[in-house]
């Protein structure tokens, strides 16, 4: 039975132990509060806790980082004299690159395996409370390779994410996978939230907008992401500001592209472009329903 | 009991004509095609119908136009001749200033009202086999002075779309309504598509963004607009070109400045920038909860 260490125990970390519940894995459990940890062991979201982090880690077979993106890379740096040789580590981390990037300085030397993982998965919520054993129930996981992985590290942690209740796992090189976020996820925050702004900021457009705001669904949808929590996407964007640039510029080009139509008065123009994002957006919506 | 032509039996004009049902106006269609002016009358749509549009306007005490703005703007000239004196004109166009200053031509000379409406109704469908009675339930709707609306013109408006089954009229000015329009409706189209755009845009993007597909919750929403009518948003952007430039450069400016803070590293700033922005959509959404 293998020993997995679960380190943080917020909304991630303590649905990760629940759904791992009678399934051949021992579980070890630590937060940084002592509460949380008290209240892991009696609501069976892991199997035992520890005092320190290190101890968790001395212990581990595998250890899975549920923890804000800044800690994964202090918590790399800590634990690297702790875990056995040639055991895996692995996080939750929305951003991959950067954590590959510490795990290859500290830990690679001292032949400890990272391995990057990143669930499709989370609520707008957070915190041990908000936890349930259903989180990664159908959700894809993207894993990364460090330089010491092979194929037996992606089959342990296939079957691992697959015992918590994932669809799939697909592997992804860390820098593409970070491209990838940062135009698919990353940057629509960017552009809600420079929506909201635009449209609510000053106090006049604000009046506007709420004698408006029976009927405005168009807002509504287009910023929704925008209501995100601010630390949480500093830090993400913080960890992907190359792929994020890119992708703001990528955008901004078709933006200019739009007004310059609009400029000139080629609505000829305007149409037929605006039929092309309808026909990528709709076959794209029936790629996903189908799969 | 007055009469109200209602000229274009699509989505629009015909659900207005069964909204109407038993409520004290004689209702008189005309639409291009025969078939479906015949339908209107089978269906109880109206009470009477017109072989031409001029017969209508010439029998109209109100006339109310359910077409897209190019028609709007024709027939508005096209019209001139043969509405009685003292009139009232209105319409449903999604902009108002392009079809005003039309009306200003050649109504105003012709001492005929024109007082615009735009009723916040609408689904994504259109024509006439898509019409129903409620569709004009609850919808606010803006009215906008010509040079000759008087308060007895708004009352006489005010009524008509109470009876349709609004909730109320809001007077607004012309420009100032494309402006409000431009920012919470129009540019959103633009951003949307734009993002569609750059996200699906080329052959290896959009392989990336499918094998993504099963959780970009964030992409379909802040994307959903871009799947909207492209003939339909060609119109509305050509008709409003002014507010939406302006629309759209203020939403530049504002990536613009989320741009600046990713380059410079300056996550504190950003952090704040996004609170500001959640801030403001969260109040925004209370506020329609609330109205």
């Amino acid at each position: 039975m293998k020993r997995v260490a679960i380190i943080g125990l917020g909304l991630l970390g303590a649905s990760f132990g629940m759904s791992l519940r009678e399934k051949n894995y021992h579980r070890i459990g630590w937060g940084r509060r002592d509460s949380i940890r008290k209240k892991a062991l009696t609501h069976d979201v892991v199997d035992e806790v520890t005092e320190t982090f290190e101890e968790a880690a001395a212990m581990a077979d595998i250890t899975v980082f549920a923890l804000p993106i800044p800690q994964i890379i202090e918590y790399l740096e800590k634990g690297a004299p702790y875990w056995k040789e040639n055991s895996l580590v692995t996080d939750m981390g929305s951003v991959k690159n950067v954590i590959h990037e510490t795990a290859e300085k500290f830990l690679t030397p001292r032949n400890i395996v990272f391995t990057g993982s990143h669930p499709m998965a989370g609520t707008e919520k957070s915190g041990f409370e908000n936890a349930f054993p259903t989180l990664y129930s159908n959700a894809d996981v993207f894993l990364s390779a460090g330089s010491l992985s092979n194929e037996e590290h992606f089959a342990v942690l296939n079957d691992l994410w697959l015992a918590s209740g994932a669809r799939q796992t697909v592997k992804v090189d860390p820098v593409e996978h970070d491209e990838l976020v940062a135009h698919t996820s990353h940057v629509l925050h960017v552009v809600a939230s420079a929506l909201a702004l635009t449209i609510l900021g000053d106090e006049d457009a604000r009046k506007k907008a709420l004698r408006f705001a029976g009927c405005a669904t168009g807002f509504r949808d287009t910023s929704r992401i925008a209501s995100s929590n601010p630390a949480m996407w500093r830090e993400i964007i913080e960890h992907n500001t190359k792929a994020n640039l890119l992708a703001l510029e990528n955008f901004e080009k078709a933006l200019q592209t739009y007004r310059g139509m609009i400029q000139r008065g080629d609505f000829d123009a305007f149409e037929q472009e605006f039929a092309k994002g309808k026909c990528l957006r709709d076959s794209w919506l029936e790629y996903k329903k189908q799969h």
